[in-house]
Parts: structure tokens; C-alpha cells; sequence
């Protein structure tokens, strides 16, 4: 029994609400139960210097959380004077997913940044941070398209992101922070809206998985993308 | 005639929702029109170094603004590995008009940091901090007092916060960023519940202004200060 | 009574050496009583990137205290590896008085940077520091004009700054150490020659002020002003 | 047909020299073809404050590069003053892989930090990183076990990784740096001795794969731990 | 002929102020000509970690140089965030130098921190913040001495220091800063009252020098220490 | 008698392999003794700002040491977000001391950097560094010679670095750690192959030296100089 009470195979409740930053060309508000994350894209006309004059764009993004948005309160890393290494592992992690995602040819030269804060947490922030983020950039490119600065659509695929673990003995969907906190297996899955995998990342501490674990996770990870796209699909019609 | 039409004496609209963290001992998100900002109030049973073993308590505070708060995106502090000389000052100014209101004594030797981070910004960011950090802060009290961990009440008065300035020529309350950006003279003001005087700030960048102008302005913060108040009551009760 | 035996309107011994820096295009070393000062004014021909092409000029400061300025000795900033929130806020403050009193069309496409080291503290360091920075920043203009560099005379009006506070019960002018480190409150009033005000700062940590008294600190302001007016007349005559 | 002539399911040279350090407690130097990594074991007797007084010890891994490790010469992290976001991601892996084949119950209160310096890069430097960081530590506990400082071996498997991916439409099994500049996909694999999975991490940028594309990653993962667990006891014994 | 036309063995005009400082335990203002160095000596009960409970004393130093204490203005080390490898070297040498004369067990357990800040640059500032600093030094344990504090004297000798170096040709005593900006050979010796050698640092960039003319050095170093050391003992009688 | 048992004269049995790095366009591991440095030199084709456009070419060092290199490990400069005041006035004089034996017209506008690594260290690490720094820059240009980059050889002569002292109340050349750590005088010594002197530092923590001692040092160290020549020439053949 998951101390949530839900099915091994249902994620938490979720809500994606749109349009909630009055100056992002695109925004949203995931929930995740009680995960919480404010993700705003916004459109820079110029590039990295890797990038210039290749005409290629780019999608980056970056992550933080709000010092009390655990259970007790953290350090602020801007007062730290310094990012965490699991931020920055996070942040990397957001902007590959979500360039799986974008033609950057169609992009053209200019900057996406997704940045995905966290407001509340209770496990799976940085899946989170993906499906809302994907949101947000979706929302911003359809700005540039519909103002005629891009012609064709550099979205190629929806993509979502879901966390698994084996908790109990029992693989299951959508980790909490209950269930994530004494999970020794859990892995991040990182899919496109066809099920085609960008990330992959399964993770022991102290503890090993077999083959056939990863597959019931793949399992599970798959039922729970398609729920995520189908939010995703909700929330910018 | 004010940009969003307002009259001169006029509040934006403001809103105060508390209990909008599930971990923090004490939180709301204050909207003055369409500055928003999230304070909670977390409670550590321990203090500063220089106050170990004194019995009093401590009342301190972060200020933080998310990168897409603003009209264009700015550096996320965290990144950029430190908080700039604005943050600080903020940040300073709110736990000081913080401690304004409460008997350190009846604390006793606890640190309650209150953390203010603007999710959105339409200018006032500083004022509306204060004003929402003391409701976090009065509900972060409560709790100690219902848990009988504080005896007797250490808030001693309502802390708010507003800001006016000369716009047109003409002294104005509460200004949003279409008047702060071109006002000469603006002030903050920090007051109790009674008008007491926490913290003056007038400030004229590129002009100055008179003895009798800092009145006018300390009239209208009067105003909002008695509005301001009346919202903070609404929203605690 | 004061711990000094000044009167309650009487600054203290105020002295401003110019020209005391063989290098930089203005200087002086200002002692108000035991607070000393050095300032010194230098000019270098290109301005900020937000200003390039503008045609308009730029007053900055920087602000710093040798570590054994002090009764005990403080950490050295460079050492520490970043400037105190309190040093920002002071050389945020000293470089927003000076501009108030400069025509920065009349400066012209260029930089002047007034550093304000403070030599030996006993309190009011950074009113002191808009005093005598206002005379090297006014040797170094002069140095332009004869030059010819600058046409016409870009300095509009004297800025000079002194803190007040409620000491004892009593408002007095100019704090000394002692009575800062007692008076509950305090505030720093930047004005023009002709009284026109830049900046009013009044505070109070755990307690407040009324407006009546907020006025006698300025009539005091007022008076100490006019003396520090005269100081820095005599000085560059 | 791989640049290097390599069968798709073969290492490159793998060589292991340990003792090459005169102060460390265990230390090798692995050699993947042209990928070198100086490894060392350090054994502290104190453990981090989070594990003080719980009888656990404790297993931690840093990572770094030399500049001219690479082709081009790159800037030196403690000239940069900071550790990039890629190199904490790296240690970080490196720390949880080998604490997942430590008991640390039987190691008790002390901590072994591996350093894993990169001589010279060829890709795969992180694999190669841990299964050299492994035999590092084996050589480091043995000797606390011949010393008597620890009663019964706390290690309880061999840890090793490896890199596999998908170049020119073919799954090969351990990228130098030729094939994973152009890889779609790669994917890196730690495991134990058993072929017990502690770390997947497949990725794709700008692509996707399938899970049966991950499958045969793996079949060929388990190929090359099989190759790598043998260098280790060749190297140990 | 020098550019200010002094003899090859002669000093610049020296001057010493004592008890410049309000606050520290010893203070000088040493002037070398047109480089003027702020010493003071700091006195405090404790030690570094390394030192606790040996009973042995402890004598450091810093070093800074005024933004603008130089012909252009250099950038502030708190405001870039960090000393500069020069700034670490210099201070560096003003510690070794004074520990040298220092015994460290009549010293007892307690640190004198002697900060050395440069108010105006002419070249020769190290030099002359070792001689001054001695001063600074003798001063605050003359203090102790008297209260009782420490039984015997610590300081077992004079230090002082001096610049030499070979200018068109001619080895010169004390260089200026326009002979050392095109001195190819320079050194600076730092001696005991007694000559006895503390440090002796020969430098040629892009050049070399003999034995020789490291011997011509010497005998000018040693005039120069001499005439020094009289400074010295007057500064402090 | 040495530890060592050397003889007072004699350096520590000295190695230099070259060719060490596939990527670097010079290298060689220079071994004295139990002291170990992996030398690189990279080329450059640019200069730093203030050398462009004068055609003149620069050499720089960049100093490292592994954590493990010592008897107990220290912390990574990169993980502690700065290199020492130690680590940069090594890397410092290493640039410094190959400066001198470089004519930079003759390089043209491009900048080698030489990176001195220490794998192990047993004392004498900036002298080794100097010494194998100056093969992997001879080997360098020596590319740049025969691919016609470069017309004539911008180097002028060996240079090479030996540390000496007074151990037992003996000079002694070449210290190792065991004598390092006890003498009371040590000196380093740079010096081209016709022992012209680039760099003399002699230094006496808690004493001093005469002038006779000075040297005896130098003669120690035209002594090891000479071997130091024969290694490089050896090494570079």
C-alpha cells in the first residue's frame, strides 16, 4: 500500500495552469500533488557565442528552489554565492530533455530560457520541471509563430517526464517524497510523446537493480508519459 | 491623471492568501495588483552566534526575485554566485522593520527567518514584502503560541510597508513600475499599526525635493498604511 | 548631556585637507571629530555600457574601511572575498547623492568615480563620506574645466550629508560612536546647499518615531548642513 | 567500421598499474586506449557531521581534469573558481557508484575519498573513473584490513562502468572520443561484479531511442563489466 | 643621473609618524618619498588553530593599496572578490619578515596582526610596509609590555627592508616607480638591524643578472638598511 | 649525513620523459626524486588584451597540485573555489623564470602556456616545474619551428631551477621534504645555462643568513644548474 493511497500505476494529481506570468512569452503552473513548480520561457533574440552565426537556436534552462519550499528550510544558494552540484546536474538535465524536442534549424538563431522554480516540494521536482517546462516553451513558441518570427514550428514532439521506483517490494509510478525518501531503486524517464526515450537514468544507493526491474519501471514510466502528454495536451488547447 | 487611472491616494488592489505553503510555519502571497510576492515564515530553534545564551529571540529575512519576475529576464543571484548590492539592502530593510514589531524577550532564543520572493513584479516589491512577511510572521507566531512554545505574545504591533512618490507633479500612492520608473522623488515608508515611524526613505535621483513634499507623501503613506492594515487583520482573522 | 559636552546642535571638529593625493584628479582627507576620511575623485574617459552613445556622464563610489578603522579590528573585505551588504548599501547611497547634485549632460561621455576610504571611524562614516566626496568630486571637475575638457560647469549644487538621532531622550546633531551605538533613533539626511533634500533615511530598530519628531531631526539637519556647506566653501576657495 | 578498428562488442587496451602513488593509502593508474586517469584513496578517520556518532562510514569521490588533458586547452577550475556543473555531476556519480559496493556498517566511523584525476582524455573519462576509483579502493581498505583498523571487508562487490552507444547505426560498446562526439545516443552503465545494475544513464540529444536499442546497449554493458571486473582482479591480485 | 636626481646610495626622504591610529595597538604612518604606507598593529588574545595550546605566539600580516593609490585608478580587491596573487605574495613576505625578529614563545599565545594599507604609490611599497609595519609592531608590543600582559620582550631584533636594482646600468639604492618600471634587474633585501639576512629576492624579467651585481646590490641594501634602522629607532624614542 | 645519504652536492636521481601527452604540443614528466610534474606546454594563436597588436609573444604557468600529492590530503583548489596565495606566487615565478629565457619578438603574437601539474611531491615541486617546464616549452616551439609558424627560435637559452639550504648546519643542493621541512634558510635559484641568475629567493623563517652563507648556496646551485642543463639537453635530443 503506497502511503498515498494510490494505485502502483496512477500518478498524482495534476494541474498545468497556463498564462500565470504576466511577462513570459510563455508560462505555467505544474502541480503534482503537492510538487509545485513555476515554470516562464523567455525569447532572447541572440545566441550563445557556440552558436553564433550558425543560424541554429537554443533551448536552455535553469533551476532553482524557494528556501522553504521543503519540509525545513534550506540555504539560499544566491546567498550561498553559489549553485549546488544537484542544481546544476537538474538544470542540465531540463535543457537536453527539452531540446530532444525542438528543431533547431526551424528555432532559428535566438534563446529559449525555461526557468523552473520550485514554489513547493514533496518529490519529483525535476520531472515536474520537465512536463511544465515543455508547456511553457510550447506557449512561447506559438507567441513567435503566431507574430510571424518563426515560420514553420520547431516543436517536433511533446516531452514529459515522469519518475519510478521500487518502494515496498513493488515497483511503482510518480514517487512522493515518502515513497522517494526510502525508495533504493528509483529512476528518472524522460520520453517524447511517441514513447521514444531521451533520458534514461536509474539510479541505486547502496543497493542494485536487475534488467527485468528496469523493464517493469520502463512499464510504468510509459503509462505515466501518456497521462503527462495528455495534461500537457489539456492545459494548451 | 495616474496611468492605471487610479486616484491619488488610491491602493492597487491587494490581496493577502495565507496557509499557501504546507511546510512553512507561517506564509501568504500578498498581490499588490500585479506585484506578487510569496513570504513564509520558517521557526529554528536556535539563533545567531552573537545571541547565544542572551534570551532573546531573532527576526531576520531574505529577499529574492524570480528571473522572469521582471519585464525582461534577469540573472538568476544564484547563478551569477552572488546577491547584488539591491537585494541586500532590501533584504536588511525588511528584517529590520520586522524586528520593529515584536519583543525579542518573549520570543526567547529562536530564529524566525522570513523569506520574500517576488514571483512577479509591477514595482513596490520591497513594500509589499514587509506587509506580507508580518502576516507569515504573525502565523508563524501563532503557532507557537497554540503549541505553548511562546507564553506570551512577542508581536507588539502591525509592521507595514508602502511607497509614494511625486508622479506629474503631483504626490501619488503606491506606485506601480510606469510611475516609479519616471518619478524623481519617491519614499518608502515602514509604519506600525499606529502610525508609528519604523523607516523613512526618501530618495531623489537627479532632483530633490522639499520639507513640504516629504509631508504630502507622509500623509498619503498614512492612508495606505491604515489600508494596508486593515487587509493584513482581514487576512489573519 | 552629550558624552562629547557638544551641544545638542554642535558638530564636531570638522577639517578637509585637499589635494592630498598625488595622483588622483581630485582628493581630501575630511575629519569629522575621530571619523577620517579620504576621498578622492577620478576621472576616466568612457562610461558604462547602459550609457555608451548617450552623451551623458556617470558619478559612482565605492566605499571601503581599513580593518583596524575600527575599536576592534574588522575582517578585511578583499580578503573575505566580497563587500558586506552594508558597504553596498553605503556606496549605493554616496554615488545616488552626488548625481543628484550633477548635470550629466553637461559632464559629458565620461566617468567619475569617487572612492571613499574610511581611515578611522567613530560614526557618521558615510556622511562624511558624501562631504568630503563632494570635494574631490568638485577639485576633479574644476581640473576638467581648466583643462577644457568640460565647458560648462556640470556641478549644480553643494551636496553634504549628517545623521541625527534621538539620544537620551533628546534629538541631537552629528552622532559620535558613543551616542550611535545607543540612540534609538537615527537618520542621515543628504541635502542640496539650499536645503533641498536627496535623500532621508530615518530608523529605528525596536522602537519608532513620530513625524513631529522626524521634523526635529531635520530642523537640526538643516543647521548642520549649513555649517558643513561652509566647510566645504572654505576648503576649495 | 569504428575509427579505432575496434569489434563493436570490444574495449579498447585497458591496463591498470597500481601503487602509483607513494602517499596515498590505494591508488592505480587506469589506462583506457589514450584515456588515463590517475586514481588515489585517501583514508580519513573522521567521517562528514551528518554520519558523526552513527557508526557508518562513509565513501566520496571528487573528480577533476587537467587542462590540457584535451585537444584544445581548457581553463583550469581552481583558476576559474569554481568546479563546473559537469564535474560535479561526474563525482557525484562517481561517490554513489562505489558506496553502492561498500557495507558501511563494517568500514565504520572513517571516510574514504577517491580522487580520480584525468591525465589525459579520450572519452569515457567517468567510467573509467570508477572502475580505476574501485580498484583504488580496494588496495585502501585492504590495507585497513591488514592493519586491523577493520574487523571483516566491507566491500562487498566489484564496481565497474562503462560507455555504450549507438555510432553510424550500430550499438558499440566502449566510446572513445571520436565515436562519442558524433553518438545520437550513449548511454553509460555501472555495475557490480553480478552484473547488478547501480547506475543507468542513457541519453540522447536532439534524438530518441528505443527501448530496444537500450537493450542491446545493455547486452553489450554487461560484455564490457565482464572484460573490466577481470582487469581489476588481474590488477588487485 | 636618477630622475630625482638622488645619489645612487641614497634613500628617498623618510618619514615616520607614530600613533597615527586612535584605535590600534601600534600604528605609523611611514612615508618613503611619495609612497605613503598606513601600518597598524592589531592585538589579539587567541591564535590560529595550528598554534593552540603550544604557547607559542603568532605574527601575520596583510596588505592593500587603495583603489586610486596609483597614477590610474585600480580596481577595488573587495569589489572584484578577491586579493590578487601580487597582493597574497607581498603580504606573504611582511609576515615571514617580521616573524624573523619576533620570539615567538615571549610572544605567548596571542596574534599580532599588522595591516599594511597603502594610501599613495610611488614603488617600493612592500619595502616600505615591512619597515613601517615594524614600527607598527614594536608599538603595540611596547604596549603589552607595559600592561604587564607579556613578561619579556618579545622583538629580538630591528627588520626593515629595501629596493634595489640596477637603473641605466647603475645599481641604485630605493627605487622610485620610474626607475623601477624600467629596471631590468631589481631585488629587495630585507635585513635585521644587524644585516643579518632575512629574505633576499633577485628578480630579472627578460634578463639576467651576475653574482656581481648581486653583491653591488647587497652593499647598497646594507647602506640602506642601515639608514632605515636610524629612522626606525627615532620613529619609536 | 643527508637523509638520503647524498652527498651535500648532489641532486636526487632526475628523469625526464618527454612526449607524455598525446594532446599537448610539448610535455614531458620531469621526476626528482619522489617529486613528480607533469609539464604541458600549450600553444595559443592570441595574446592577452594588453600584448595585442604589438607583436610580441607571451609565455605563461599555471601551477596545480593533486590532492593526494602529499603525505595526508589536501583540499582541491577547484572544490574550495580558489587557488592559494602559495599556488599563485609558484605560478608566477614559474612565467616569470621561462620569460627570461625567451625573446618574444621572435615568437610573434601568440601565447604558450606551460601548466605545471605536481602527481607527487616530495619537495622542490616549483624547481622541478621550472626545470621540466622549460623541456615542454623547447619542445613546443620546436613545433612551431619546423611547421614554419615561427622563423627563428624565440628561445635564447636553457633555464633552470634548483632549491638549496642550510640542513645540519650544512649547505645543502636540492632538498627533499625531510630537509625542507627542518632547514632554517632555504633558497631557490634560477638560472640560465651560462648561470646568469633570473631569480634569487632566499629565505629564513625564524633566523637569518650572512652573506657567506648566501654564497655558499650559490655555489651549491651552479653545481645543480649544471646537471639540471645536461638533463634537459639529454631529454630534448
Amino acid at each position: 500500500m503506497r502511503p498515498s493511497g494510490r494505485a502502483t500505476d496512477a500518478l498524482r494529481a495534476i494541474t498545468i495552469e497556463t498564462g500565470v506570468s504576466r511577462h513570459a512569452e510563455g508560462s505555467c503552473l505544474i502541480r503534482m500533488g503537492d510538487t509545485h513548480v513555476l515554470c516562464t520561457a523567455s525569447v532572447e533574440e541572440n545566441v550563445p557565442p557556440f552558436l553564433r552565426k550558425t543560424g541554429l537556436g537554443w533551448v536552455t534552462a535553469e533551476y532553482g528552489m524557494l528556501p522553504r519550499a521543503t519540509t525545513s528550510r534550506n540555504r539560499r544558494e544566491a546567498s550561498a554565492g553559489k549553485q549546488s552540484g544537484r542544481t546544476q546536474e537538474i538544470q542540465r538535465l531540463i535543457g537536453r530533455s527539452l531540446r530532444a524536442g525542438i528543431d533547431r534549424v526551424a528555432l532559428g538563431e535566438r534563446q529559449i530560457t525555461v526557468d523552473c522554480d520550485v514554489i513547493q516540494a514533496d518529490g519529483g521536482t525535476r520531472c515536474a520541471s520537465i512536463t511544465g517546462g515543455w508547456v511553457a516553451l510550447r506557449l512561447a513558441v506559438n507567441k513567435l509563430l503566431k507574430a510571424g518570427d518563426v515560420k514553420s514550428d520547431p516543436i517536433t514532439t511533446h516531452v514529459a517526464a515522469v519518475s519510478c521506483g521500487v518502494y515496498g517490494g513493488q515497483p511503482v509510478l510518480d514517487l512522493d517524497y515518502a515513497e522517494d525518501s526510502v525508495a533504493g531503486t528509483d529512476g528518472n524517464f524522460v520520453m517524447t510523446g511517441e514513447f521514444g526515450l531521451i533520458e534514461v537514468q536509474g539510479s541505486a544507493e547502496g543497493a542494485t537493480f536487475s534488467r527485468g526491474e528496469l523493464g517493469q519501471l520502463l512499464d510504468l514510466a510509459e503509462k505515466g508519459i501518456s497521462d503527462l502528454v495528455a495534461a500537457q495536451k489539456a492545459a494548451i488547447s
